[in-house]
């Protein structure tokens, strides 16, 4: 039975879009009914300034519970974002087993997120793996913005491939191809990964598609038919109200395991209980959450 | 290059399900704006009961404002639901070249939708076809929940097979095979497709998907890789409030043609009019219109 990978990453790409600042407790929570639910691969936080992104601030309590909780388990892959060496000290004081760095393909986008060029970006990077290296902390890399950007535009597929693969050549596990912006399509997906797929095996590829113009769930369709089995997702679909114009919410985990599951591609995920996650989220957030499955629900199936 | 043909069913299925009630003026502007965005083949309204369906109540009147207009082509698709023999008649009274049959393929739904079962449906459905080769008038069928039923739960694919042959032995020269409540998914959409085109050539074909579990768009793509090219969508996902419990809307036609242009699938469509026309229609609803690419726009493409 063909299986997929489903990271999840409503704990911090998701909740650090979001205006609700949920407590220390209640992502705990969060992240205890996520590994009821199946969860192996999660994010919690980042290590980030917390004047630039107040929802990361308790990154490191939440790091802190979570480890030294029962829900700790040494086969979970369980990472924190750090932006750069510092950030990777905090992780590496706090006990992490593995953080992931985050970068661009788009110049302008680079310098108006993480404040840095690509080149000066992939310097920070160079200094974080140096650390991972020595604490033997694994690393996963994001790539975002291979798809479109909001100053650039259509960002050249080529571009992609060699920052991909720059990214790969500094040793991280596994890379996240992200369209931050939800501008990607079905044919421009399929054709990125097939480029990437020449220089990077599938198994070191990852999917991050956020739902901005409803294209995520068959982007991720499009990239699975072509090998791709790694897919980022967020419960709940947090990530950015819907109410709100340039809303960029991730796609929701529940949407993603529907279709896997009906499709007989095992997740492992458990998708009432996913739902059910969903409903004791909702009256915690301050707009709709986007997910039509944990809305719905399930029907008669 | 590949081409599909896009049905829009905002002025029938879609209006259907709104509780803002349009008047024949508001209609028929969006008719105009939805032609001048290059749409052919639309539903203008349904010829039923104005105490079972309101909605449709003012359906006669649209229909002559738009026969006697300059928009009325002869290349044009522009059909009206009948329901019966009776319906029927008014149709041919009106002038209109085209009508749709719905039926459904569960005897709940059946009797629960269309006040008969699926026999009697049939039995209609012979009496409307009698008149149409008379009158020379061309017949699109619908048929309806297709992959699972609110009261029945999942449909068997024979079934499906089964009334969609006997919907074609009709003589209708199109048959639109619906996923009413949004229940389908990916690896469903191509296995019932797969046994349909068996039986029935891609080309009398149309697929019908909700979006009530987000799973339209995929199940869409999923059937145009097994050779489907015609798909039924809505404006602006007009029919069903997203805020709504057990809402059903219909995929948007912006988010489809999104999709579609992005892969170099032509679909005659002016996307940015398709962008408009969402936003020209907003203000006039009692909710937020569910198209994502409508709401965000097209960015920097």
């Amino acid at each position: 039975m063909t299986k997929v990978k489903i990271v999840e990453v409503g704990l911090r790409d998701g909740l650090q879009n979001e205006t609700t600042n949920l407590t220390v407790n209640q992502r705990f929570d969060l992240l205890a009914k996520l590994i009821d639910a199946g969860v192996k691969n999660f994010e919690i936080g980042a290590f980030v300034s917390a004047e630039w992104v107040p929802q990361m601030a308790v990154t490191s309590k939440l790091v802190k519970k979570y480890l030294t909780s029962p829900l700790n388990k040494k086969e979970f892959s369980a990472s924190v974002l750090v932006p750069n060496e510092k950030g990777m000290l905090q992780a590496i004081e706090a006990g992490v087993k593995e953080v992931a760095i985050f970068g661009a393909c788009s110049e302008t986008f680079s310098k108006k997120n993480i404040n840095c060029t690509i080149d000066e970006s992939f310097e920070r990077f160079e200094a974080v793996m140096k650390l991972a290296k020595k604490y033997k902390i694994k690393v996963r890399g994001y790539l975002s913005t291979c798809f479109g950007c909001p100053f650039e535009g259509r960002i050249s597929e080529n571009k992609v491939v060699e920052l991909a693969k720059r990214m790969n050549d500094l040793g991280v596990y596994e890379i996240s191809i992200g369209d931050t912006i939800g501008i990607a399509n079905a044919g421009q997906v399929q054709s990125v990964f097939k480029k990437l797929l020449k220089v990077i095996p599938a198994n070191k590829l990852a999917g991050h598609f956020h739902d901005t113009r409803g294209q995520a769930l068959v982007n991720i369709f499009a990239a699975y038919e072509i090998g791709i089995r790694t897919f980022d997702s967020s419960i709940a679909g947090l990530g950015g109200c819907p109410y709100a114009p340039g809303a960029t919410g991730n796609v929701a985990t529940e949407d993603v395991v529907f279709m896997f599951e009906g499709m007989d591609v095992q997740t492992n995920l458990d998708l009432k209980k996913l739902v059910k996650t969903h409903r004791w989220l909702q009256p915690k957030m301050d707009h709709l959450l986007s997910s039509k499955v944990g809305r719905i629900g399930l029907g008669k199936l």
